[in-house]
């Protein structure tokens, strides 16, 4: 099984909701989690930022497999390029087509 | 590829978010997203009145292609009907009926 | 047509509405949803407490045959048991995992 947490809000509680929950995820002991994706955009770009209290969380979650993708229309609308976000964070064109695209593929969806 | 947009906030940010990301879907460049519903319920309701100041954004979407759908449900806890909302806004007896609905036909979720 | 609705917001209107909404498909007048399934953790926890205002609408869903889902990580950070929750309310190592499990086997998803 595949999930992807969407992370969108610029809220702390639900940003520190979205990295627990890829967490818990890929530490899943019963083995069913193949993997887990993190869409970020919107509001939720602060959270992905380089130099945010949640880099080193975000630094160990990309180091054991998670694959976070930001939007670059995001990026673009706030003047930011993928040199300003955690080190290891890809980017796609547009966060809401990604979550389509991985949801068409089969990926479970969260939003915390 | 589909996409169901779920406007149920009544936090304004949300909502912006909510448009946005319909706005962005429609406009993908690499044409794989054929179609883009948003369902609007509870408090998401107050961004689809008839003379809300997003009125104009929505009309532009639903004369782009895309199809509003507001919960009767809420609407009468409300004393709201169609005609309150801004034109060209179906609805459907219950938004998280219709959410199901297209999710069981194939179309990805977002919740913003 | 199956449904999860994921509680996981601390926050009251969004526990409202996704109470609302589980009460709104398990009445669906239509007969198309089956089944409908709550998946409780992080700060959603608050509302399945037993003696929670929430109680006895919860008491009432279940009753009705809503199954309820609370997360075991969540009431171990919370040092909270079964025996807090509202009677009837099960427990899942993960609510994530089981999110994700649920919409693997045809749930749609969504988060009040």
């Amino acid at each position: 099984m595949q999930s992807v947490v969407h992370l969108l809000s610029g809220d702390e509680t639900e940003q520190e909701t979205a990295l627990a929950i890829a967490r818990n995820l890929l530490d899943d002991e019963t083995g069913r989690i193949d993997d887990v994706a993190v869409v970020v955009q919107a509001g939720g770009i602060s959270a992905a930022k380089r130099g945010a209290e949640t880099e080193e969380q975000i630094q160990g979650l990309v180091d054991d497999g998670v694959s976070f993708k930001a939007c670059s229309n995001t990026l673009a609308m706030k003047d930011m390029d993928e040199s300003d976000l955690v080190a290891g964070i890809e980017t796609v064109p547009e966060g809401a087509v990604e979550v389509t695209r991985l949801q068409s593929e089969g990926y479970a969806y969260m939003r915390p």
